[in-house]
């Protein structure tokens, strides 16, 4: 009762100072209060956004079993030996049959220890929905306030909510393994396209050439290997600034092969990376990100605050009352919400 | 544009007359509209919303390269040969370099085809982002309305949007395929949980023991065999009805195998899909399930307005401006939101 008197004395102004200063215990506590929308959350947040803007950000996604969670953390040592400090974000489809995904992050956080240029945090997706992308953001925009140069964001790209969590980085590496079925995930889950950089980890693996011959050709199929500006949100449509495009200004995409596990490629892929951050500030492009990024986030505050004044203007027995009319068919789903709407 | 003219020209009316009376092209125009949030879609929705609860609908899931797609086909055509008519709802993650799941959909609506006793439609994932649900639970209702005994909806079952939409079915099945990787993938995708009846397909391939072996220790390890009624939306919360459950009102959750190729074990499936439909009534359990799918279509339809209404009161230019502001750092993305919902 001591500690949650002492947790709850933290004062908002406390907290953004923590940030800013890079206190990780109170970095923690600042990433709670936005993960649990804490009443101080937004102004936590409005606080430190002006101190934002210094870290490159980095989404990973591919399908499960590709080793996202291996290749994250020896890239993020990669990086921490290329004198660069790391946040990172991991989204786990949590089951709660196994807790899987918790042990494994305490496998990995045991590996990172000890080492204050790094700070992880995961983030289940279980009971989140539609709130995950918004809160995947505020956490994001914590580490980048409190400093850390890299910014490594993984999910599980699979469904449209996560690969719209990957739009929100500056570049994006789509992950496959070899030997997870008859055809390439990231094809069948429609997240190639997203991809600056394909990666074929696990490349130790039988069936290792079919795979980067599968991804190279869906590339050349395509009929160019430049990375379209795609975004996903419906809501709001941001324009790009006109550019003439020309081939300098145009990223390559390539498919890279690492062994995460064994740590081989690992900087190689680093280096593509960092490639692919001086391309995006050399071509421009870096604006238009940017752009879309903060169009997303706009688009995920407002989604987020209209759905908790749908959920606080609505009296559970009202609800529940409406949802029994509408089972015996006295009424209609579509001719209610619209009297819901009209009452809000 | 004669085409044009004569398509623009049919009324709400009639579509809705078309889909009660169960007209194929009627029908499919009316999906069309719902589709595309065509100005009647609500009306048509509305219209035919009484004639709704007939079907029962089937929800099945799992990872990229479970064989879902197979399966479903082989499902329907074995209801077909019991007698029941069968809508299809395949819901694809198309990826524009590749078309892939137009094609694959191509080869099973030939298989299908020449049936009147079997309508499917599919719908692709991209840019549909938050809106997917409602619109598959549209098309439920229209095909429900137009007098289908049993629906599946196919979904990828890996994004918490997806699973979303599993939770707007009476049965969910979850497919798992041996083989896939080192793990079992429902389980790291965390759709275990919503499973009525789990099913392990490619069964012919090595390692199916395994994974049957692997599924059973999980539900075991939850150390209850009964699926948990769960509702993952965050907006509404419905309260089941306080119920006295006995050991006679659980359903047991079980593995099946299946070879969807061969159509091994599918006439067992489509018999337990029964007995779980069966029990659903005999339990009293389709009303809790019927009440939060209620819930789920309400919530969908507020948000997707909701949505709409936001898009609609933000001209561009003014949008582009604020986003402009933020990038600047001049202001940030939670006081510009604030901003912004005040005018609305």
């Amino acid at each position: 009762m001591i500690e949650l008197a002492k947790r709850r004395a933290i004062s908002a102004e406390a907290l953004v100072q923590g940030v800013l200063t890079g206190n990780r215990l109170l970095l923690a506590r600042a990433i709670s209060a936005a993960e649990n929308e804490h009443a101080d959350a937004h102004a936590i947040l409005r606080a430190v956004f002006p101190h934002t803007g210094h870290a490159h950000i980095i989404g990973i996604t591919g399908a499960p079993g590709t080793g996202k969670s291996t290749l994250v953390t020896m890239l993020a040592q990669q990086y921490r030996a290329a004198g660069l400090t790391v946040g990172i974000v991991a989204i786990d489809p949590t089951s709660p049959f196994t807790g899987g995904a918790l042990l494994g992050d305490r496998v990995r956080m045991r590996v990172l220890s000890g080492d204050s240029g790094i700070f992880m945090r995961s983030m289940a997706t279980r009971g989140s929905l539609g709130g995950l992308s918004k809160t995947t953001n505020d956490v994001v925009t914590l580490l980048d306030a409190a400093g850390f140069d890299r910014i490594l964001v993984e999910t599980v790209g699979v469904g449209q909510a996560e690969v719209d969590i990957a739009s929100l980085a500056h570049t994006t590496l789509v992950i496959e393994a070899p030997g997870l079925g008859d055809e390439v995930q990231a094809i069948k889950a429609g997240i190639l396209e997203i991809a600056d950089i394909l990666v074929v980890n696990k490349a130790d693996r039988p069936g290792v050439d079919k795979t980067v011959k599968a991804l190279e050709m869906m590339l050349e199929t395509e009929g160019s290997q430049t990375r379209q500006i795609r975004h996903h949100g419906q809501l709001l449509t941001v324009q790009a600034p006109p550019a003439v495009v020309t081939q300098a200004d145009r990223w390559q995409v390539t498919v890279m092969k690492t062994v995460a596990a064994s740590g081989d490629g690992i900087e190689e892929l680093r280096q593509q990376i960092e490639a692919h951050n001086v391309w995006l500030h050399t071509s421009g492009e870096i604006k238009v990100r940017e752009q879309l990024r903060i169009a997303h986030t706009l688009e995920n505050i407002m989604r987020a605050e209209l759905n908790r004044r749908i959920k606080a203007s609505l009296p559970l027995a009202r609800l529940n009352g409406m949802v029994e009319i509408i089972s015996q068919r006295a009424s209609d789903p579509y001719t209610v919400a619209d009297t819901l709407l009209a009452e809000i």
